[in-house]
């Protein structure tokens, strides 16, 4: 595990609420990509989101002034597809409840997407979510598919306020079939090992960034990564306190993380 | 409690596995009712079926030959409404995740059925559920609306096979806004006692008549009541030996209950 910010090799970034909160950006965000791009730190932005494409988070950042490959970011959706990709047949049918962002990735690694009966089952934010959706999703994962969730988020903010979660639907499938998700998105630690592969770093030389503790912080724990965690987003100072795991680094926000990675 | 089937006052009955299978009438249907009017034993049909209304119950046994009045029929949306006349200010706003059979009996008992924020969130079955109605049920339930579910049920069945019953439902908001629903349907006691109210028996002279251990006979037990379960429905001999409770009478179906309640 990494134990100074000094020969650091890569970052495993999210990004609400440490590059972004909503739609403003934070403060020293392009400054932050500047120095890991001055300095050659590889990362990932690796987020639980389920619902958008990574061209679509290219797009959100590119309009506050930063730019990134399709390589660069990594949501739950894309470690999904990945993660089915090594466990299932090539060409095996899925019943999805999510957005075009679930899939997208999924088309792209050549499963078959159906309405029907299937081999697996993968739920993730789905905005048009409906009673026939969960109905046929009950019915195929009591039929003996595979039962695989993008992210166990409870919650998930809005203009109009807190809403449901992606694991609130999992929860609701799970009560009507009686078995367990396998859930992908952080805390779970495989988004971090993807990430890693992806970036060709391991434990010893990459650091976890976020602003979450019991996803981000609590995911690279379980990854076995060491991990900073910004105050601008969810967690805060008291938060830190309430659990049995910590960061390494606890820093106020991106401006705090230059000065760390400089010094 | 009723020790012997000789002075009974008054049954509350199940229907589904009970009266009928789906959409055909179980042997000994018509002579059953028969009995019971020629005996003057007195009966309330309760059903944790929260999606239609007690005319379309009429209307369904009607079609098997059997005549019953609306105030012998008792749905878990007609026993949410009366609870929540008893708890809530006349003219309280509901959001309403529910058909028509849980939103008649609340506008009967003069709630304001609102798509807005609202005193009280009240979850039944609902085949036009969404995305969006879930998201305003856990905004007011966040807001401090009171949270009900009219049946606890899991599992619902269906000609395609079992899909998800109110209860996954009810688990997605909890899992949403971190509260417990309160839970009208059996097997919480509040139906049996309604029925009873109806009725003007007591726990003396009323006995419960169900085929399912975990709902009709575990409410029974709640409720302080004798019950007798019939075996042609859900529950089978070999349940019994699984749980800790156990009604008084086992019988195989109506032609030996119609036999008790002569002997």
């Amino acid at each position: 595990m990494v134990s100074t910010l000094k020969n650091l090799a890569a970052l495993i970034i999210d990004m609400d609420g440490v590059l972004w909160q909503d739609n403003e950006p934070l403060p020293g965000l392009i400054e932050f990509f500047e120095l890991l791009r001055k300095r050659n730190i590889r990362f990932v932005l690796a987020t639980n989101n389920a619902s958008r494409t990574p061209e679509q988070f290219q797009d959100k950042l590119l309009g506050m002034g930063v730019s990134v490959t399709r390589e660069e970011v990594l949501t739950s959706s894309q470690a999904t597809a990945l993660y089915l990709k090594d466990i299932a047949k090539p060409g095996a049918s899925v019943f999805v409840i999510g957005e075009e962002g679930l899939k997208q990735p999924l088309r792209e690694m050549g499963f078959e997407i159906t309405t029907g009966s299937s081999d697996y089952v993968v739920c993730g934010m789905d905005r048009g979510l409906s009673w026939e959706k969960l109905a046929q999703a009950t019915l195929n994962i009591r039929a003996g598919a595979k039962f695989l969730g993008t992210n166990p988020d409870t919650t998930y903010p809005t203009e109009r306020g807190i809403v449901h979660g992606n694991g609130a639907v999992l929860a609701a499938l799970k009560t009507a079939s009686d078995v367990e998700p396998i859930i992908i998105g952080k805390p779970e630690p495989i988004m971090y090992q993807q990430a890693m592969l992806r970036l060709g770093t391991n434990k010893e030389n990459t650091i976890a960034l976020g602003d979450r503790l019991e996803t981000d912080i609590l995911g690279a724990k379980r990854a076995g990564i060491a991990s900073i965690i910004v105050l601008t987003g969810i967690s805060t100072c008291a938060d830190l306190e309430k659990v049995d795991y910590q960061p390494e680094w606890v820093l106020e926000g991106l401006p705090e993380v230059i000065k760390a990675l400089q010094s």
